[in-house]
């Protein structure tokens, strides 16, 4: 094994299951709050959760940040996708600069933004872009291996690097993001090799490509998975041969948020891609997950399946980036409110008002101002 | 008619059909924004919805207000609530003191409150709380008529005027929400008579009742529209014989952001059938509608059904208050940052990259930086 693995291995071995006696205060806090129970639905699970990750019972997300990690990916060499390489290149400086989808709904919803390079085939000439590229763009998967496993564990480690680094930074919690031309095409064939799912049922459209193209996408998808032989049980494996620099990043980052004990929030069918690889790498990274919006990708449904979560919202998004994160968050942020702010029943001065089922309404009381 | 009726008429004739050319407007600038066409899903739909509304294309929802109305309803005499009617007051006071579940999450998301007592049957002791009452709670629908017509016309003109004097204010966006125990009886009763679905379709538990409350619940509302048989044609009439005085000013609230050209933000159910009432008096005022959230009452599929939207998210929540109005509120700023805030292709440096569906990558150029 080598030391990059190891060091791997380890660090994934120091990934806690939540803490469950903050869980346990939580839900009794949860308990005790003025309000018919259950009525706040998820907004309780998520400050239960929270509790969970980082064994706090009061917790913020106040400070937020969007970790977006961009990649070229060889396979655009099949026409699989509704944009060329080179913009790429473009997105990752326009994401640093502020103007694209993600980086605009970040900034107004009170969420930093990191952006980093680990894998753009041409030229970043942006500053605030962080640049950890590990190869310039991966080969093409319809011809053989994306990249070395050697390549993949860098990937990994360097989103992982990232995330711990941002959580020391003061981040609350982090999104994680992409940007790379080809990556629906090689989530999809990730997502197939580790599920066994058939190709049909995890390849979208992506940016939006003809009928000709979508049915090509497919078959490459296909001959990919055919070429390589991805060993499923071997998740390193499946991000090296079929996956790419940008997944294998956002996978560590999952991993990196979890190890620091904060949040990780999924994004769409990409970014969720990248988090089944960390749970099928390490379990106890689940329980870290916060999931975002239901992606229009047709393979967002199978993901989310196998990981055992539920959208939090729809709107029918499927631009990536990062960019359902922001509102994810803005979800959160009203769970740390509700449990951190609202009135007790004792605070409310309300009798177990709303405690108990109920026919007759003298059979409870409410104190009065003395 | 009296001159209430003739006032209530001419402020629903002033409402204006959305702006249609700065909707077109609002169209062309999301099909030059650098992404995929149509990516941003339901953030494309609301932006272009909001151009309608303010007949602006750029605008911002920073300035958000909550209203809340507070009123107590007859019908718990009957027990069909879980809590008993005296929590009402407490939690007027405890929403104008920041304290319950809708407060603590409009804080956190930088949506200001304001409360206002419509018809509190108890003594509301916080100067925060707006007075308009109109009657210190109304009657027993399943024995006669919650109130008379001009009560009902007098609470439609408390809400209307509240809602349009917020927007004097300074209000970019308006969320409408309530606080009055026993109102998801009347809400489906109101909803009952205006669409004729059965009684068992539109009615749920609550706050969280038993069986047998909740069969008596039904049972209730079945007497209720029978006792009072109210005109499904006259909205007027049905919020004055089964309905109560939060749903009344709660509709004349969405009627009031409809003329005064801003968005209204429903919340749960009960606001939700405040919203069709507002439909129902003026078709114009459905544009001028967001949903929020999908509240786990029964009755809230059939209301959205009933005005033709879908909603935003779903959390499982049913506590009221408005209390999903400031996560929806978030997505609407999010909406506004992405039309206002994104690079154009042309500023982006990307020569259409994504307008059209390709096979191959090199019938693409990208601008370099010169």
């Amino acid at each position: 094994m080598s030391e990059a693995e190891r060091l791997l291995r380890q660090k994934i071995e120091e990934i806690a299951a939540p803490d469950a006696a903050q869980m346990d205060a939580a839900r009794r806090r949860q308990a005790r709050l003025a309000k018919p129970p259950g009525s706040l639905g998820r907004l309780e699970a998520l400050s239960i959760q929270l509790a969970g990750i980082t064994g706090r019972l009061h917790n913020s997300t106040e400070n937020k940040v969007l970790l977006v990690f961009c990649a070229d990916n060889g396979v655009t060499e099949e026409g699989v996708a509704s944009a060329p390489p080179s913009v790429t290149r473009a997105q990752t400086e326009n994401l640093a600069r502020g103007k694209t989808g993600a980086a605009v709904i970040a900034r107004r919803l009170g969420c930093a933004l990191r952006v980093c390079n680990v894998g753009v085939r041409d030229e970043v000439r942006e500053v605030a872009v962080i640049d950890r590229v590990v190869l310039r763009g991966t080969a093409n998967i319809a011809r053989g291996p994306a990249m070395r496993r050697e390549d993949a564990l860098r990937a990994l480690a360097v989103g992982m690097e990232l995330a711990e680094e941002t959580a020391r930074g003061g981040a609350d919690v982090v999104g994680v993001g992409e940007m790379g031309i080809g990556n629906t095409t090689t989530a999809s064939a990730v997502l197939a090799a580790l599920t066994g799912a058939p190709v049909a049922d995890v390849t979208g459209r992506g940016g939006g490509i003809t009928d000709e193209a979508f049915f090509h996408k497919r078959a490459v998808i296909e001959t990919a998975l055919r070429v390589n032989a991805p060993d499923p049980l071997d998740v390193t494996d499946v991000l090296a041969r079929v996956g790419g620099l940008d997944i294998a990043a956002m996978c560590g980052a999952f991993l990196g948020a979890a190890r620091a004990r904060i949040p990780a929030v999924i994004d769409g069918f990409i970014s969720a891609v990248a988090a089944l690889c960390a749970v099928r790498l390490c379990p106890a990274a689940r329980a870290y997950l916060i999931p975002s919006h239901a992606s229009f990708e047709i393979g967002s449904r199978v993901v989310m399946d196998a990981l055992g979560l539920v959208p939090l919202f729809d709107l029918g998004m499927r631009l990536g980036e990062g960019s359902g994160c922001p509102i994810a968050m803005a979800m959160l942020d009203a769970a740390c409110a509700v449990l951190n702010d609202m009135a007790t029943f004792d605070e409310a001065e309300i009798d177990d008002g709303y405690l108990a089922p109920i026919r007759r309404t003298d059979a409870f009381t409410v104190r009065r101002d003395t």
